[in-house]
């Protein structure tokens, strides 16, 4: 392993939920001096308030995750519904509008968002988590277009079928909805959470300076 | 011109913008009977009521529309961000919702969504229309997916560089933002309201029965 | 039914195959000329031959197919291979260059290219049949983005899942391997000839003007 | 710098084109054994006689190259057609089918593609080189998916606007024609052949197991 983000201030939100606490050590194996910060980013000042805490940040790891509801659309209530983005995308919005400033200033600074496969093909029972998924997709495309000419650069991985406790369990991984899904991944196992850090590492990393507003499909196969 | 849509019962939300005002005649010279409400779909009652005071609908116009505020991913207050999902992807949650019962229980109903292809190119300026337009993508591909079967159509229109007062006016036609843009166009003019109309009508109609979930770009080759 | 090719001067070539007999009675019922040409086109002066014979050409439906080897990329011969390109690739080329001259001098005509969706999803035993359509899929986009501004308009169906006695025969149909794929289909339902035609013939009416260079995906829901 | 290769034998073709020359160094800092064959592999038994040669190959650089004809659809020559698929299809269909067996045996091994975004994006005078490389990545599509499930893994890199002396010169840098396109680019800069090969090494190594029958678009934005 190459120090590749050596010395480098990694802000990694939720750090707590989601790919935070599998990212954390392979991070720090890199180098990276990781900051893991667990607040809750619902509360509209919490993003501006923990980049002005944070100070220097190279790298933002952007990892902001809800609970997949897996409901139908009818089911779908509003509070369901406004969770996935109170939880998803306003963050991501005001933690990327209070970040860039800094990163414009120096000409130099990378955006790492965590988001899903989930708005790049139909499935059932997912139309509240994809929406705010596909906002996010959206997001980085169009913010990372923007910033590209400042040498800052955000992109996104959209990722499904990985390892992890918390959104593909054993447990899960034994029932009927899971296999019959899983029946359509061509890699026939899923993604570790250390290939998924490898990709955000590389996008981390001055290896990817040329990469701007794109998504990266990890996927096992599933969607490319 | 043909009567593909005789007798049908077409809701057209939010009509006095976006492409409402051009479509109401076209879809009524096709032998459609247009529903135009203008009620303020921001309300989270509204969409509800709405469904239930029409009755029987045959094809849903989800056309929800707000004004874009090209601003900077900086300048982009939590206000401007808010608006563009109040007003295009929460009703449109909410309309679906309130519509897809009586679809499922006729096995018959179309729903055309007029999106945007903000999502899909990156351009300055345009994060938070974009991300809320991708969102509204995000959800025909699942929902539109999950209803498939139940012989119900949810379509999306991914549209942009059409003729239209409200959105390219003649005014900003003049701006050197607009012309620089422009250059990028094959088709080197706007598309027009009719041409709009005339995929939305096909979408609308029974000879598109077997499009389900999938977005339509229609941006005179912006992209495609 | 409109007549929304009235008097227009279609050439179907390789009209004994793929959607071929299917569309012809449709196009007519539209009000089409119909010029069904069946020669051999992977000779090489047969494209240009055909559309010198044929003079006038408002529609151009490149209908160019071949056999499907469901074949794994081991088991792929060089003459299996340059099968694809022959059959479906070079003669789409051909057959361009050699009708895009009068439309470009008239500022009027349109090309529907009926390709496939396969380039479009990853499957088992299609490389060789999915890399020609591929091939197609670019050829669209880039001569359709070129001629554009000509006021002519060249568009592919990417399809599958077409009920149609040479592609989807019932044989095939009660076979595991298509019961197996067909799971995964949202319609549940093969789309018919008709629905195909009727796309076609929106791509190759005025209605369509606006639309250059662009694939439709008409595939059950199966991509999008 | 890790020894992401080391020991590995990576196989590049036509290494004295296109991709070659760059990554030759690049590929052997991380401890690759480079084999850097040059033949022509135009000619059909070129394939599987370099692949008899070279024995045991870990790692396949697909790169396959042929000068950009930069003509319209009119003036495109059966030559020029021709050539494109001479020098870039055929030649990677042979060399796949040659190499999969031993990396199928072995349950291990990686072919990275080097491509094109051209087919990802109209421009004019591009439908010869575009359709080839349209061909490329819906090969690599369908017949990655094929072998993923034996732990091999085929990826295309989807590129342009990097900065090498035989395809971005710094003459052709000069033209009218490049300095219009390049407005478009919103990095602001090419590439360089560095990260193109960081990639590319990436795609190469371990790191990249569970990326299968995937495009990566490498275009400084231009496409993502």
């Amino acid at each position: 392993m190459a120090d590749r983000l050596k010395g480098k201030r990694v802000l990694i939100t939720q750090a707590d939920d989601y790919m935070g606490p599998d990212f954390i050590p392979i991070f720090e194996e890199e180098g990276a001096i990781v900051i893991a910060d667990t607040r809750d980013l619902t509360i509209p000042s919490a993003a501006k308030d923990l980049i002005a805490e944070t100070g220097h940040i190279d790298v933002l790891v952007a990892n902001l995750a809800a609970v997949h509801p897996r409901t139908s659309v009818e089911n779908t209530t509003d509070e369901i519904w406004s969770e996935m983005f109170d939880k998803m995308v306003h963050p991501l919005h005001r933690l990327v509008r209070a970040t860039i400033p800094q990163m414009k200033a120096r000409r130099s600074g990378k955006i790492v968002v965590m988001g899903s496969a989930s708005p790049l093909r139909g499935q059932n029972d997912t139309s509240p988590y994809a929406s705010a998924r596909g906002a996010q997709l959206a997001y980085v495309k169009t913010a990372g277009f923007e910033v590209a000419s400042y040498n800052v650069q955000i992109n996104v991985i959209a990722q499904t079928f990985v390892e992890n406790e918390r959104y593909f369990s054993k447990e899960y991984q034994q029932t009927d909805g899971f296999k019959e899904k899983f029946k359509d991944v061509p890699l026939k196992r899923l993604s570790t959470a250390r290939e998924d850090a490898m990709l955000a590492i590389f996008l981390a990393s001055e290896e990817s300076n040329s990469f701007v507003g794109q998504a990266f499909p990890f996927a096992a196969g599933w969607v490319v």
